[in-house]
């Protein structure tokens, strides 16, 4: 049976998330219920991981299986003009029968945009979180430079997370400043814990306030305890960017968590 | 009585646009109803110029007068705290006596964004023109080198413009690109003609999707016919970037016209 991947954006401002709700708007039934009406059957789509109300995606995967044979591009344009405007399929792809956009998945990135400046802003409500207190750059830098590598990243995980592992290993971490006002975090890693960018993203911005130091973040790590960790961005800064499969990052952790980010 | 100036940006989305209107919301009355609310007054504001519905602002400039004594921070955290999310005051300044935003404007910078790739995006849907076919950037710039300057701009004038003076100069016409699959275009001038910047866009689209050569372009300016210039670009796309006052570009052309862009 064919199998294959979709590359999907969404503004998740108006989802409850990823994973279909007994109640409210998920973006994984609004892509079932467009590939059902496309194909004439029901289909249920695996998500390369869920993400929580307000969260954005650019490049979510999902996979699927179906007997049906129609073009690529009928996917991609037909699931488009059945789909509201906040989701749209980007790509579809035929992939090895073995493939599973959550268990294949060897690594991710993720984006978090942070507004810096003393007023709100309209054109950022739905994407950014709005730290009203000047951010100092470089000892959030220097901080972030701490928390490369392979760590076990308990202390940055939600309080009700279940991964088995803790272990992870966070490739890239890096803080750019866009314009005057504005700072872009991206956040790549093999696989990450639940709420572990928000929590990174969180702690950071309690760096740039100057409420903590830069060097106390090695003893964070090692502390292991959550409950000395900064508290949890907003759900609306993050974006899951790209979803990574294939050698690249392959096999470093098995282990996948659910309600990453 | 004390003169005061807002920088105002919004989210044109689910706006009628700038102006007040019998029917439906508009910027110009949600912030004239936040106002009233602070200083226990009704107050009238004056707009640098109209926005049609859609287009959005980054820094739109309104000014109004009041005997009411506030300090400037109260305009800019009560109003935030007074309006709706997809409004914002940036900046509040007293000013001159004199000074009017619409009559003391002396020039502004628009911005287009265009995504450009074969498929729609979700993350683009409110603020961007989503052009499907390739454009080809090249002949694009030729085409806008021979729009800079001063020039009578009356082939990109909408049908119902209502300017007695048609002649504009533009000083920057600038198109770059974004990633792999967007467009920005920046446009400043002394002033617009209504619906000048979308008619702009909107032309040299069709040069770059090969509809029409880029030399043809000075053809179509000194033909001052409208049914002649391309189609005009859709307003979501379309962000009021900033209004200039003072002496940079002042008194190259007094009038002002309504409904610019």
């Amino acid at each position: 049976m064919p199998t294959l991947k979709l590359t999907i954006e969404y503004d998740g401002t108006d989802f409850v998330g990823w994973q279909v709700q007994p109640e409210g708007r998920s973006v994984q039934a609004t892509i079932e219920r467009a590939l059902a009406k496309l194909l004439g059957e029901p289909v249920r789509i695996t998500g390369s991981g869920r993400t929580d109300a307000g969260v954005h995606a650019r490049g979510q995967v999902a996979s699927f299986q179906t007997e049906k044979k129609l073009p690529l591009q009928a996917y991609v344009q037909g699931l488009n003009s059945l789909l509201p405007p906040d989701v749209s399929i980007a790509d579809a792809a035929e992939v090895d029968p073995g493939f599973d956009a959550r268990r294949s998945a060897s690594g991710k990135r993720y984006l978090y945009r942070v507004s810096n400046r003393p007023s709100r802003s309209a054109l950022r409500h739905r994407t950014h979180w709005e730290v009203f207190a000047p951010l100092d750059l470089e000892p959030m830098r220097e901080a972030a430079s701490l928390l490369l590598g392979t760590h076990d990243f308990s202390a940055f995980r939600a309080a009700n997370c279940h991964a088995r592992t803790t272990v992870r290993k966070l490739r890239q971490l890096e803080i750019r400043r866009i314009g005057d006002d504005e700072l872009l975090f991206t956040v790549e890693a093999t696989a990450f814990l639940k709420h572990m960018v928000r929590n990174l993203v969180g702690t950071l911005v309690e760096v740039g306030l100057g409420k903590r130091d830069a060097a106390s973040i090695s003893t964070l790590l090692q502390s292991r305890d959550r409950r000395l960790a900064g508290r949890t961005a907003p759900a609306l800064g993050l974006t899951l960017d790209e979803v990574f499969y294939g050698e690249r990052l392959r096999g470093e952790h098995g282990e996948r968590v659910e309600s990453e980010g």
